[in-house]
């Protein structure tokens, strides 16, 4: 989920998210070692879960929590909330290859406000309506201001884009650009680095990067056009570091990395090259799609991104030795990792 | 939803939730004319969204949303609420009839306690073990002690019990005994006459009581034993008044209700007639099947209800002029009305 406006992500030595934090707390309370019935076709552990639906398809469900001054500022404008809230569960279902169908909306909200309400439901819809997601249902009640959104998409029968699926040798690919979200949390939250950026972009930059932290588009396109040529898929949620460690772990492989070769937003071109990088590889709430391909098929890669409108960007390589190599455009080898966001990590 | 710790239900001369309630926010905001295609078989308006799914079976879905301090007190038993998480979502399962197959869990959580997530898993694993129903994904964050649960269950196609199947002559059926819940609730508000009652029953009718309010007991048995028998049906969460005025609404019908015919906790069998009549009649969270059938089906009813070791009683007919008449036990009219509870009404 997207990253919280209190905090910002930090560099670290580790390149898995420390024992204690979020991924290990689902793991050691969450993950159980069965589940009843031949239904559960995947259970938690990639972008959606599957479960046997149709005879040709399956249905990949996803869910998330966003929590006010913890995903989103409480002055965030309603409309693009609800566009937002629906948008992160939406590119779950793109990382799957999944087609949206239906959500449920789950409102806890600390009193009525008609204006509000009109605007949170007309930003939410407008999204649904794009991308043909029906809401279905939903809980409203009193409470700190929270939204809970579970999303339902079909997929073809053996064909979900699973975390899983990276072989050794595969081209890594990012779509769109990265980045610019994460500048633009850190512009809003004062910190001085991003702050000295935006004096020297151009107010077109700056609202784009403000529409891409507040406004995402999902992939969902991107998604369902590279069925059957990407390997595997996640998208770029908590950044691209450890989104991309989700795939190595469960595809058992590791990969080399480009943090040069990342795309990146105008603005951010001409930053100091630390900043940049921090931002493209860890920044998180970009929302991009991070797929791999075996090398035959980065023509079909290409094209599927062309018809959907979207650039895609090769950043790298699956290897056979675990863990995430990073080097600079000469091909050196960095030191310094990247670490995902984990709501649970203390952060500066 | 449950009702919350520090309210409590009032009377009222009003039969409807007031405007700017929750139903009427999310009539205004949250229910749009059309959805997208053909997989959506029933929406927004029942315990239990309805989506196409197998050839035989549609998918039910509901979701809710539990908030600390609102819908349980903060330190309540963190084993107790795990079941209670889920239980509540399966009880709008079990009001249409469908099999529980797997949920979803979203969790804001203030800080990562080792202890209290053991103690919430666990109490979460036993119910879902007992109803085969399996976790398939989740999110968790930091914020406002918060559980979000979407459950997804299995019904056969056309046979689903709807709020909408109630006909003229039917007889309305509620299942268990009510009222437990509420007045529990009362208690540990420290409302004078709840405590009263409390210091003249026994310390088992005190935790049948407590159990009740803390671990309700999904009717999931009764609610696929009564398909094809039943009519209508929703579960009792907000109140039987409230919740009966769903069905009636839905089905363009009236009832009337025999206010004294009510199932009462034994407990609450010397109360004051008004508070007893009060907790049974609008004190929600009794998680109990409020179902109509046609006078032909009584047997049957009363033969599935045997079969899962749930009593069923008969408290009214469903007529044909709108509204919900209560009369007392020598069948005159009462000119008192019960309320639902309403997250955004004013409340004692």
């Amino acid at each position: 989920m997207t990253k919280p406006p209190m905090t910002t992500t930090t560099t670290s030595t580790s390149p898995q998210p420390a024992s204690g934090g979020e991924f290990d707390l689902i793991r050691r309370h969450f993950v159980r070692p069965h589940t009843w019935g031949a239904h559960v076709v995947d259970g938690p552990g990639d972008d959606c879960a599957l479960l046997a639906h149709t005879p040709n398809t399956l249905l990949a469900v996803s869910t998330d929590l966003l929590v006010a001054g913890r995903h989103f500022f409480t002055n965030t404008d309603p409309t693009r909330l609800g566009h937002k809230s629906l948008a992160v569960n939406l590119s779950d279902l793109a990382a799957m290859g999944a087609t949206p169908r239906s959500f449920t909306l789950s409102l806890a909200l600390p009193a009525l406000d008609d204006d509000w309400l009109a605007q949170f439901s007309n930003g939410l819809f407008a999204l649904a309506a794009k991308q043909r997601c029906s809401l279905v249902g939903g809980d409203t009640t009193r409470g700190p201001l929270t939204i809970g959104i579970t999303v339902m998409g079909e997929v073809p029968a053996q064909q979900a884009l699973k975390r899983s699926g990276a072989q050794v040798g595969d081209v890594v690919f990012v779509s769109g650009a990265l980045g610019e979200a994460a500048w633009a949390l850190d512009v809003l939250n004062d910190k001085p680095v991003a702050c000295g950026i935006r004096e020297q972009s151009t107010p077109q930059q700056w609202q784009q990067a403000l529409d891409r932290l507040e406004q995402p588009s999902p992939r969902n396109e991107l998604g369902l056009a590279v069925i059957g040529i990407a390997t595997s898929a996640i998208d770029v949620s908590d950044g691209l570091a450890g989104d991309l460690l989700h795939i190595l772990n469960a595809s058992g492989a590791g990969a080399s990395i480009n943090v040069d070769a990342l795309p990146c937003a105008s603005a951010l071109s001409t930053a100091p090259a630390d900043y940049r990088r921090q931002c493209c590889a860890a920044g998180g709430d970009d929302y991009e799609l991070l797929m791999t391909a075996p090398p035959d098929n980065i023509a079909l890669m290409h094209k599927a991104a062309l018809s959907c409108g979207v650039a895609i960007t090769p950043i790298g390589r699956i290897h056979a030795e675990a863990g995430l190599v990073w080097t600079d455009a000469f091909g050196r080898n960095l030191t310094t990792t990247f670490q995902a966001f984990d709501h649970f990590l203390p952060h500066l």
